[in-house]
Formats: C-alpha cells, structure tokens, sequence
C-alpha cells in the first residue's frame, strides 16, 4: 500500500545540463530525515523528458543507493509508445524500483480512447515485473482518465494505483468511488491534499514537498489524528507557496525556491534553462515562501 | 452572516412558458420543512435570462411571501449593464430581499478587467440598499474572478460574500484566505461542499439542494459535528448525482430530477425547453438518483 | 441579396451612457459617402447587451432616417429567450429595419443542442416580418453554430444568410457547401475576408469597416476585378489593424481608433466604460493604425 | 526554396509494429509519378512519436532511396531537449536529408517562453549541417510560435521557413507579414492551402496529399495561373475529405483513406492502433471520400 507524502524528486544538473549526482545526494539526505514515505523519480518535475536512457538510470541508481529500506521509490516511466513504455519499465523494474507511475500516450490526443489507454495499461501491467501506477496529468497531457477507464484498470492485480494531478477534487471522488479496494488513489497537488485525504486518499506526490516535506506531512499527520481545523489552517497557508512553484513559475521556481530553503535545486536542462527568471520573479517567489512557510519563525 | 445550505431555487413554467405559482408553491412548502437557511430566487438554476422584469418580481414575491422569516432570500440580479444591475437590485431591495447575488458582466470577457469589475461591483454596492454578493461562475461567464479583486471588494461594508462555483477548491481556498474577516465564502456546487466546508466556507448555494436538501444540510451538519468519515460518505455519494443534475443534463435534467423526488420541476422556457430529453437519458437519470440517493432505503 | 462591406456600426455614448446622437449623425453623413453596403445596427460593437430597449429603438430609428435608400439596414436582436426575441425582432420590423441578425441563445451553452437552435430559429424567423440572418460568434457566445444546423436553415425561406465570426475559414467554407443556393454567407471579420470571398462569400460585415471603409471596400472591389495580388496586399496591411480594434484592445480600442481618423468615436457604456486604456496602449494603437493604413500618405 | 505540394508522408506498419518497407516503396512509387515537390518524413502523420531511432533512419534511408533527385526530402526531427533535437538532426543530415522540420519542445508548454524557444531554434540552426524549418502545430503542442519569434528567427541564414499547422488563416498572413523575404512560409492543413497561397504562402505540406495529390496539386496550380473560381471549387470539395482523415478520425482515418485510394495504409502502432475504427466510421469515411474526390468519375 502506498500512502503518506511522496516528493516527485527534481533532477539537479550542472551548468552544462549533466545530472548532478553530488546535489542530488544533498537532498536525499536531508529528505531521509523527514518523515516522507518514498520518492517519485523522472516525475515531471523531475525533466524526464529531456533525459536520455543512460541519464534516467543513473539517476534512478543513486536514488535507490541512498534512501532507507523503508521508502517506496517510484519511477516515472511513461512515454508514446507502449512498447518503449514497457521496455522502461522492465529497465526500472531491473534495477530495484518499487513500482512505475505511467504518464498516459498523449501526442495524438484526441485518439487516445478508452481502448486505446486500456490496452496500454493492461499490456504494461501484464508484462512488467513492477506493480504499475497510472497517472492523470491533464495540465501537462491534455488527456483526463475516464473515471470508468480506473474502474476498469483497478481490478488488474499489478495495477495498484493512481496519481491525481487533475485539480479537480470531484473527480479525484470519483476515482476513490469507483476503484477497487485495494487500488490507492494519490492526490497530485498539494492544493488539494487535504481535501483529497478527507475523501479517502491514502495520501500525495506533491512538488511542494521537495521545499517543505515537513509542512506537507504534518498536514497528513494532523488529518489522520483528527485534528481538521490545524491540518487546514496550514493547507491554506501551503497554497500559494504550492502555485508559485508550479503553474506560475514552474520548474524552474521549484529549483529556485529549494536553493531558498537550503536544498540544491540545480540547472534545468534546455530548453528549459532558458526560461528566463528575472529578479522580481525572485523577489515574489522569496516573500511568498517567507510568508507561506514563515522562515524567520521557524530559524531557517 | 450567510452560512448553511441554500439552494439556487428552479423555477417551473408551465406549457406557455409562464411561471408556474403553485408548483413553486408546493416546492417551497417542501423545502421549508428542512434546514435550509434560505433560497436564491433568479440563480443560473432559476433560468433568469430568459425572464423579464414583470415575471422575475413576480417570482420573488412569490418567495417571498411563502418563506418563515429565518430563511435568507437571496436574489441574482446581475446584467450585462452597471445600471440596469443596479436598477433591478434596488427593486428587489425594495420588495423584501434579504441580499443580491451579482453575476459579473461577461459579454465583453476579455475586456472585463480588474478596474472594470471593481467600479461594477462598488457601484452597485454603494448604491443599492441591501447587501450584495459576488457571483464566481467561469463556466457560464467565461470569467474567473481574480483573487486580489474579492481581496478589495471584500473591504466594502455593503459586499458581505461570494458564491464560488468555480469548482477549483484551491481558489475557493485562496477567496478564504485574502478576504476580509466578515466576509461569507460560499461554496457554489455540491461535489466541493465538504472540502470547502474543511477550508472556511460558510456554507454552500447547492443545485443538488433543489432536490436532496436532507443530504446537503447532513454534510453541513455532520461536519459542524466534527464526524469527517460520515460526511465524507455522504460526499462522495452525491457527486454522481450532482453532476447529474449539472453538467450532465443541466437544468433539464435538475427538473426531471426533482419530479422524480416528489418536487414539482415544471417545464423550462424556450430554447431550453427544445433541449431533447431522451428516455435513455432519464433512465441514466433516475438510476444515479437511486444509487446515490440511496431512494429504496428511505421509502420514497 | 446581402453583399459587399457592411460595417456593425459603433454606438457613441455620452459621459452619462446615453446614446450620442449627434456623433451618430456624424459617423453616418461620412459613411454615406462611402461604397459600404449597407449598416449592422446593435451588433457586438453596438454595446447591445448595455442598452434597454427605448435606447435601442431610439438608436435604430436614427441610422434609417440618415441614410440612403440603397443601404441595407440590419439589426442585431438576439436574446436568450426565444419569446423575447421575437418580440424585439417584430418592433424592429415595424420601425423599418430590412433584416435580423440572431445571435444564438448561450448562457446554458451546453445545452444549445441542434433541436433547441433550430426551433429557436425557426420560430422567431416563421412569425418576424423581416429576413433573419444567423450570427456564428463563438468568442462571445462559446457556441459555434453546426455546420448540419445551417444544412437545414438556410432551407427556410425567411432565414436569408449569416455572419460567421468563427475566424475558421475552412469553416466558413463548409457553411457555403452545405448552405442552399440563395442564402448569403457573410465574413465576419475583416482579418478573412479576402479568404471569404476567394471560396464564395457574399460579402463581409467587418468592424474594421467603421474606421477604414475605402480600404475595406477596396479588397471587395479588387476581388471582384479578379486583382487577386492587389487585394492580398491591402488585406495582409489590415490584419495588424484589425486585430488591434478587436481581440487587441476591442471596443473601447475601436472607438478610440474612431477617433484617430476623424469619426467619432464617443465613449462606451459601463462597466467596458472603466476598462482603462493607457497611454501606452493608444500609442500602439495608433502606430498600427498609422503603418497599416498609411496615413501620412493620404494626408489624414 | 521549398513550394508547392508536399505530403507529410505516414509510415505503414507491420502488425507487429514494424515499419513496412515494401509498403512504403509502394506508396513512393504512386507518390513519385505525381507533381509533388518532395515529402515530409517523421512528421505527426508518420508516428515519429512511437518509433525509436533505428526505425527513423530505416525509414529515412528508404525514402532517400526512392526518390527521384528533385524532391525536396524534409525530416521532422523535434525532440523535448535541445541537445537531443539537434543530435537527431546532425544525424539526418548526415544521411542525406534535404532540411529538418523542427517542432517546438512543448510539454512544459507554460514555461516555453520567447527567449527559451529562440534559444532552441537557434542553437540548432547554428550547429546543424541542414537548413532548419519551425513547425507551428498548436492542436498537438498547445503552443503557438509567437509571430515576433518568427520574425526574428526568419533573419537567421539557417533557418528557411515555417509549417503553419494553426488553421488559423490570419495567423498564417502575419507570419508572412513579418518574416524576411526569403523564408517560406507553407500551409500546414489543406483546408487553407488556397487562402494561404493567395495571402503569400509558397506551397504546403498537407496530410491530404498522401492521399489525393493530384488534387492538392491541382489547387496549387490553378491558383499559379490566376484560375481563382477553379481552385476555389477543389478546395470546398477538400474540406470534408481533409477533416475526415485529420481532426475527425486522425491517423487511422488517415491510412484507411489511403487504402481505399489503392496506397497502403499498413498499421499504426500501439498504443494508437487498439483505437477501435468502427464500420460506421469506415463507411462514413468512404462516402466523404467518393463524395469529395468524385472516385467513380475518375474510374478509381
């Protein structure tokens, strides 16, 4: 069963766009000490779509290398094809990651139907040796999983969950309503944990988590011991930190506001190190973290 | 102060497509019975663009006069014009209601900007005698209320609350956190009523409250109570039936609805009215309304 | 027949919203002189949704009693009702207007099926006295009109034509092919109106048309010469201009490049009233107008 | 200079998935015989998105391999990252492509800003062996390349024109507007081909024509010798046809179409061949086909 918060890890790279195992190690250290239950790797905050195989196994190793026996690591393995789909999976699964989070074919949407993703996913699952996630990113994909493709796909043994980037918290009811028991429906955003875990979730993979895994797991912590007016009073105070590092500045924010909080966010790759982060985008994402996370408090 | 579960009232027309008073009649004598604290007369639900002036004070009169006092009328009011809103919302002042709810002008979308909408809504607000409400409605209005606007508007002594029918619990979130004290947050769809609830709402204006008032008011209250899991059990067994009535089959679909709940749906006005309702629609209809409603059960 | 240029014409408003009859007259005694067609009266640039019905008339009445008999005089009279339509079709019928043009019923977008489109058409144009021409706008009504709903209205013999603002050209081609042989397809804006008339339009109803009639009915005139080349050059000039008037800057944007070549322009009616035009907007404004439409040469 | 009619050529697939090298030489066979003025290999329509780089330069090589010396051979070879998209294109060149048509990095679609796709456009267009072409396909990428990003990159030596795939027509007319004189400008959907050739394009590159070239062509030179009526009557008659195997029922439309013209369609791959096409669909594309190209006339 996978519950609990689970950072999509970023990928630092140096100056000339190569993974920086160095910086990498810096965070998972200090990301063991916390209470997260495992890491999501090549998620999309993780730039997988700009890394080559080689690049996704290296970083996928050091992961496994240096986090405890306790944390679920997940992979990201999603591409167009079924087949290299599953070929990445396989790889993954060789290698020693716990599961897969499958981001669904999207490039020619529109024909992307209900027999199209059912096959993908159940061809997959049959055929990887790794339990299999799936994962509704309609932001980035275009594509939103039917609720009836999830009744569906939650009744294949080696499918055992999904991850909800939606936005939608109706929907994400849905999911949890129409899946099997077994099947853990994973909230996407940390807008939107709380709600989510008061719908059932068993938990999240949540960016902000990278920046302030404390703060994310003790929402999860005070839902589970009840107390619903403190877990909300920081999921308030959580979603504006959440939205300046992702639909306003995107990744590149995230990497900027980890450096803030002491982690290595490190380089994008290109074309995405190009986007430009002027300094008043600095300054806004700075105040907003400050104030969100109230740093001076806290001694950080 | 606005909070507890208020229904966006219906209002039936019979075969000519004038307003049916009895059926409204009994409607209300039905409603009354349950916790509702108040009806919006003139809502989306209540099909007030089809209406003219001569036929909306008569509805609201109605209402009006077939309501205890503890139930707060709301009226919708808004119009494309500053002064037509404000002319109409003075006249609803003056037959009795209790607050206008103002649609924000939309048929120029783009142009609607924070300055616009501002002057729009202070305008009326300074000028007309009873409190007023800011309507959040992006799927029929094209328009989603910027935060930093509810931030000001907030501040204004006669502007004492939204509805949010967004559907975006993240930005109902972000309404909470930057208004004003005194400010009532409303939550504007049933399948985010819990959520919001668990965020700061007051409350919610529920098309789902036209016809399962006992259900919606349960969430309320299981809530106040503290009982999550029970409300949350609720919650997601309303949301099929909610996007039933909704974006399924709209307004139509809303009056089926009711007729098959013992209430009395009447008919829509022209062009709704040509919105063909299929046999198998109605029977999709009634079979989420057992199944959530849970129907048998209960005897009805 | 509808054919040629025909502009929808601005209303000029005074500082306290009232219509400017005086500005109209103004605008009018210049369009006169030009070889524009004919006028829309109360279209989406007429600012129809903030006017009341006696501001309506009043305008209306006016632009017949100034201007010549060959001119064909439409008016825009779409509502959300059916009912109320129809009746504001027949008063416009009866003070002398030559043709309708229905807007389609949009609010409950969703629910504007095939069925509910054409009985609203057919009825209002089976009992109006005058032609009804239906308007395909979806940027302000989210509806685009079905190419089969075409099919079977340009079939009546009351429904005469359309204005199709889609801005998809090779929609506006099937609106042709399956339209019956005497119904007009008119471009709707002037950024394909070369593109129109080149795959059989009649003509356009263009709001670039209100500030550069010469140019507008010059790429007509060219066309119909079959100087292809010619005509392909102006209508490659206008296109920065005529986006700036519109989805730039829309209708305040309009009126204030109104202004700039001679004609007036006057203000707009609230809330698009307060929708502030910086300085740096009329300065882009007015270098487009200037580069595209060649002012200095022709010593405006 | 790249004009006239090219078709952006799709790959047939065997039922296990492997490109069909026999069905490809039969298609460039028939290809071969027509006024085409070369082929896009690897584009959407060629499944470039599911095939790993040994398929690409199989199916690269047997293009070059049977083609006569005057067809302009255009490789897609867009990638996610910069480095990867410029590896893939040294790579074609190397093999003997004529040029490379690069489609924008997308899926962190928000964050492509100006300066990152300038960046990517022209790092690869300073360091690769073969002129560069920028792809504008904002149904599949959600991006629209901004008109002053093409009027920059238009001054750069190596990078010689554009596929428009927007459908939108005045978009079409800026880009030609803005860019240098010896950048091409080519449609990208037949449905615009001929008010893109009559606004300035140099030809286009159309799914259509792997399937029809003859008529495509016939557009393009009808419009060459002033026949504008003639044109326009073929390309009404293209409209359906072309939406049939494009929006409507996308690539497995595309090469059923092709089958029934005598090509060979072959398969799609997985995931995009479980995308169940129904005999409905079948024979609705078979009558909008006789219907548009007039089979039986030309005793196909």
């Amino acid at each position: 069963m996978i519950s609990g918060i689970i950072p999509p890890i970023i990928t630092p790279f140096d100056e000339n766009g190569d993974p920086d195992m160095e910086a990498l190690e810096h965070n998972l250290a200090r990301w063991n000490e916390t209470d997260l239950s495992g890491y999501l790797v090549l998620g999309s905050n993780g730039e997988f779509v700009y890394m080559n195989r080689e690049e996704k196994i290296k970083v996928v190793k050091k992961v496994l290398q240096n986090t405890h026996e306790d944390k679920t690591i997940i992979v990201g393995t999603g591409l167009e094809s079924t087949e290299l789909t599953l070929g990445l999976t396989k790889q993954m699964g060789e290698i020693g990651a716990d599961g897969a989070l499958v981001l669904p074919p999207h490039y020619y949407g529109g024909f992307m139907s209900f027999d199209a993703l059912k096959d993908h996913y159940e061809y997959i699952a049959e055929n990887a040796d790794i339990p299999i996630l799936v994962y509704n990113m309609p932001k980035f994909t275009g594509i939103t999983i039917p609720e009836r493709l999830i009744a569906t796909l939650s009744e294949h043994e080696n499918i055992v969950g999904m991850k909800d980037s939606s936005g939608d918290l109706a929907l994400l009811g849905k999911y949890i309503s129409v899946s099997s028991k077994n099947f853990d429906v994973l909230v996407g955003t940390a807008n939107l944990i709380l709600g989510g875990l008061v719908l059932g979730a068993s938990g999240g993979i949540l960016a902000l988590a990278n920046l302030a895994p404390e703060e994310c797991c003790q929402i999860y912590q005070e839902f589970k011991k009840g107390r619903i007016e403190r877990a909300s009073e920081i999921q308030i105070r959580m979603i504006p930190v959440n939205e300046a590092i992702t639909s306003k500045y995107g990744i590149k924010g995230l990497k900027k506001a980890m450096d803030i909080r002491g982690y290595k966010g490190g380089n994008c790759k290109r074309p995405l190190k190009n986007y430009i982060f002027t300094e008043k985008m600095e300054k806004d994402l700075k105040d907003t973290i400050e104030k969100g996370l109230k740093i001076e408090e806290k001694g950080l």
